[in-house]
């Protein structure tokens, strides 16, 4: 833990151009702190940076010119979970801001505290006799807590509860009030029959189900957020035939020949569910990037990061959209996919 | 040589079920050749076999559920330039058929001969006071052809001549007679003004820069062809902007506003562009797979290697189309990259 909290202070002094001598003082207080209790506290200066440049180092993140703009929730005294759910609210309200979405971060205690949601907004899934109703990507989730005693209305966009563990305590189960939630009904600018598909998705994602590392100490419970992408939503969410699955439908709608691969209808139906989302985000003001314009601001934060003299690591299989990919930079061109610290890690699920 | 002579041996007498006894007398001739000329001649059903694995082990194809039909013309004696011309345009003559393409492989002597072109047939690029015209991916060969005394039209299709190399001779250069070249014009099935584009696509990609490795031998000249998967045309040649760069004014004739990126111009003026593609092939009956459908038959062949006791390795990064990735179940999975002999590699060019 030392050399890394070491390395981690160390990049901290000379990017934000501390004086050297804090520098020294503050390694022998980390140093003392290790070697008492086995770990240190981060400023809430030093968090908030570790969670920005771990943002910055996300290589999957297409989205990271603004790392610098994230801000940070500082709740690591808490260990009630009444009170981690209030923060938890109180990033939803701050992250969505009524539409005009601030990328977030609130970081729990380094021990004790686990969010066991995906997202913090995100839909439920319910396997029935005719398949499963809602997101096929929450089944076991909503399971989880249809164990833990929440009972789901079963419908296609029910919000799943916050479920909240403090150290060894069993795990809580809240509702999260409908005022929080912002949502975005998916309609279109020409087809009016959009509107009967009856699809709608949240404002915000939340991602807490990822540990954010920095300087070897590990935050379980860190939920961050941005703003969508429009592709994440409708060229996968709505998309996939194992999660929404709306293209068969909304190809059909549109009268095109679905018994023929080579009508495209497939690419048709993506392109009018796409630019369903840009739409509806725009009209109701809810912060969203369309993929070529997310590339372009990526151009930029590769070009900030060259002059700053850092090197852009990137995965290219999940930086290139999964719509027209080759029409944007990132495509022809190769990242290299080594991990840098401070960053956002899987973890395991703690069900 | 030999390890990789012997393993390749084995391979083929044992995947084409031939007696064991053979086996080991042609290992005990190949071992002979080895030790007296420092390399060995392989049968031509061996060399069959293994352009074909060849093929199935190209871990950037899609097209590989095919590999055991592609058909190997054997023109391993030639040694004058004008034969290896002819040579050529039977391979052309025999792939194209009329438009019923059929995957082929023409196999070059070991040594001694290199095909400079690095398809068959290519289209020109000139550089120009205005911009490039023609294919941009072809400048420098173009130039190549001009200083061996080629002179090209200047058009934006202007098929290269064919450069032909024997031991360290001078190049020679060729040019393609007219009837050996089958083109289709690419039209719009419901906008007319798309004729008014200009735009061709040569039938048949005969990749010719590419070496084949079998069993410790080397061919630098054999040109393989299979048909083209739609998106190779409609979402590479004529849509990146370093090549023919046709969207914008697919664009702007289809009346998008091109101002505005969440207007997804570029992703429908590439549907529309991929439309005409597949139409125009399909209608002038010139064999093509659109990209859906040579997905499921890659699906085919997964399932088959695996029955057949083998494993697939794959590029993802080259195997998910770049049109609408996510649509095709190639993009839902991890592939291994791994190398296996024999296969197609890449040689530095000769020029
Ligand atoms: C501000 C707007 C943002 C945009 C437009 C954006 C965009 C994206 C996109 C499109 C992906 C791929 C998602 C997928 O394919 O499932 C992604 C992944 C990711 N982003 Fe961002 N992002 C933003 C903000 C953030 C922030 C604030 C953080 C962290 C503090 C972050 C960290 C990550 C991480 C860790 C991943 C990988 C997630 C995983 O492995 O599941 N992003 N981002
Ligand atoms: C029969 C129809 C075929 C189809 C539809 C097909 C499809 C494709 C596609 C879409 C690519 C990617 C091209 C790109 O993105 O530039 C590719 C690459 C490749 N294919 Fe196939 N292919 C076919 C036949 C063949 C044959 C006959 C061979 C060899 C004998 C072959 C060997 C390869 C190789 C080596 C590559 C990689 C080329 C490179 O690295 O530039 N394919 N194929």
């Amino acid at each position: 833990m030392l050399n890394e909290a070491v390395d981690f202070l160390k990049m901290y002094y000379v990017e934000t151009e501390r004086p050297e001598e804090e520098l020294m003082s503050r390694l022998a207080e980390v140093e003392r702190g290790i070697e008492e209790h086995g770990f240190y506290e981060h400023t809430i200066d030093e968090l908030q940076f570790g969670a920005q440049v771990g943002w910055r180092n996300s290589n999957k993140c297409i989205g990271r010119l603004f790392w610098q703009t994230m801000q940070l929730l500082d709740q690591r005294e808490l260990r009630d979970e009444q009170d981690i759910f209030h923060a938890l609210l109180e990033h939803i309200e701050f992250a969505t801001n009524g539409g005009r979405i601030r990328p977030t971060i609130t970081v729990f205690s380094q021990r004790d505290v686990r969010v066991w949601n995906h997202q913090l907004i995100r839909y439920a899934g319910y396997e029935t006799a005719d398949g499963i109703v809602g997101d096929p990507d929450s089944v076991a989730f909503t399971q989880k807590c249809e164990q833990l005693g929440w009972q789901g209305q079963g419908g296609r966009f029910d919000v799943l509860p916050l479920v909240i563990q403090v150290e060894d305590r069993a795990p809580q189960i809240f509702d999260i009030p409908a005022e929080y939630i912002l949502e975005v009904p998916i309609r279109h600018p020409e087809f009016e029959w959009f509107d009967e598909l009856g699809l709608k998705w949240y404002a915000v994602p939340m991602i807490s189900s990822m540990k954010l590392e920095i300087g070897g100490i590990t935050y379980a419970a860190a939920p961050f957020n941005g703003w969508y992408m429009g592709t994440e939503i409708g060229a996968r969410n709505l998309a996939d035939d194992y999660r929404y699955n709306m293209l068969p439908i909304i190809a059909e709608k549109m009268g095109l020949n679905t018994s023929s691969n080579s009508s495209l209808w497939k690419d048709r139906a993506l392109v009018e569910l796409n630019t369903a989302v840009l739409y509806s985000y725009k009209e109701d003001e809810v912060s969203i990037v369309d993929h070529h314009t997310a590339a372009q601001q990526f151009k930029r934060f590769e070009a900030n990061e060259q002059t700053a003299g850092r090197d852009v690591t990137g995965n290219w299989t999940w930086l290139i959209p999964p719509l027209s990919p080759a029409t944007t930079h990132v495509f022809h061109k190769p990242y290299n996919n080594e991990r840098k610290t401070p960053n956002y890690f899987y973890q395991k699920a703690p069900y």
